[in-house]
């Protein structure tokens, strides 16, 4: 890739183009909506141009990356699709991937090759100020083909990702979705709703939180609006991974206020379980 | 304080060990069950004196602390009663406080002089070689007097923890039960739970998780045995506050799954709740 144009200098955003940026691999051009926006991403040196007008940005790019809201993805995608390289690579960094896949997928059907992506790297951090360089090493990244998808381009987007230090998994945009709802939705969910019943219940408690509650509640910091599309977008595979969590749980709350005899070995075999799993985890890097 | 006894030099004992001979402010008896863990802790520098003579550990301290899992404590308690000091102080660090408060504050009605403590700080790690002198720095320390407690050894015990650099709440041990079950225990089940359904529904998603499901999970890597003796003990609270939990999980998986045309503006606003009183915590610190 000579040529870069990335479509909102978010956290993600300002992280590829500054990975690009060290590498000194490709000529970036940021599109902002706001020209501070762009002022900030060229002033602080995210690009080597910066721009409030889109289809300039997208012009000569040889790879776009959509790193906007996805609810402003396809508003933006339709304004550029005339304006694209026919050979130009096009990928998103979405949290939802079925939606967004087969709406862009239809968008720059005629124009441009498009490959979904999401890589799995963030934080509740927003914005340019939290981006890094080296958001993306030793993360993984998942791209998401569907049938329509030339296989050079997921070639090319698979490369891309791997060369920002990422490692590539490929799925469907469906078993995208399903995963990501259970990982990363619902424990968003979670937090969320953790919060908001100390608040109604006990919220005193929050004067004398430790370490266990500071980190499992963390994500319940990142962005509302940003996470309320995410959700409502996916709503279906969060509900049923909502559904079988509620399950397990009231399963392993019974169990806990049953008098059974065995209820202390069953619950530390249900503990040890879940430790023995979560000791196995490979997990990202402690950037964030 | 002169003389302190540690029974149980594991995370929270070593650490307070190791606070205590950075200061150089008093002499660090340690007992431990196994000869190679007194052994240890004395080659580390953890005590003054390490030994598995449990009688002849505290028989000379001003202060006694019991480190051990909340199990083990009453067995050990009734071992050393009559050994204390008349004056001894005496307290524990365990996460349950009903149980515990009442059994070793009968034991030591007669001799010695006790008050619960519970630390809020700690880790998924565990043992001797997780302790670290500045453990308590900035965290917050729990102390549960009952009726029973000499207000002169609530204060002495206050005083203590402050010196570590904890800062201390005072409440019954009731108020400490409820309170430690919404935010410390709930969230460990939660971990728990969250980690099996994953396991269960889709195992092929933990080999892609983000720094999300990382820190989300991240107490589901405590000790099980320890766990499961905590929630058995607090299991009454843990049911209120997990079926509170479940209540609104219910709620916000409903309107998620609504047509209503308000659904995303009442999602947001739930999540905008949420993130506000995350981002407004004021949170222990990043050394765990």
């Amino acid at each position: 890739m000579n040529n870069v144009a990335i479509i909102g200098p978010g956290l993600l955003g300002g992280s590829i183009a500054l990975a690009l940026r060290e590498k000194k691999s490709a000529r970036v051009a940021i599109w902002a909506r706001r020209q501070e926006a762009a002022d900030e991403a060229l002033d602080n040196g995210f690009a080597d141009v910066a721009s409030t007008g889109l289809r300039e940005v997208v012009a000569q790019a040889d790879l776009i990356i959509f790193c906007t809201p996805i609810g402003s993805m396809p508003g933006l995608a339709k304004e550029i699709a005339s304006a694209v390289r026919s050979d130009a690579l096009i990928t998103d960094v979405g949290s939802v991937k079925g939606a967004v896949v087969a709406e862009l997928g239809w968008i720059f059907g005629e124009q441009g090759r498009f490959v979904g992506s999401h890589p799995m790297a963030g934080s509740h951090e927003t914005g340019m100020k939290a981006a890094r360089g080296d958001l993306f090493q030793e993360t993984m990244c998942l791209v998401t083909p569907d049938e329509h998808s030339e296989p050079a381009a997921v070639k090319e987007i698979t490369a891309f990702w791997q060369s920002l230090g990422a490692q590539v998994r490929l799925m469907t945009p469906a078993e995208h979705d399903e995963m990501v709802a259970l990982i990363s939705h619902l424990p968003h969910l979670l937090a969320a709703t953790l919060v908001n019943a100390v608040a109604e219940h006990n919220p005193a408690a929050f004067e004398v939180i430790g370490p266990g509650f500071r980190d499992t509640t963390r994500i319940a910091s990142g962005p509302s609006a940003m996470w309320t599309e995410i959700l409502s977008a996916n709503r279906d595979a969060v509900r049923k991974s909502a559904e079988a969590m509620i399950a397990k749980l009231i399963e392993i709350v019974t169990l806990l206020s049953s008098d059974s005899s065995h209820r202390d070995f069953l619950m530390n075999e249900f503990l040890t379980e879940a430790k023995a799993r979560r000791d196995s985890l490979r997990l990202p890097p402690k950037n964030v």
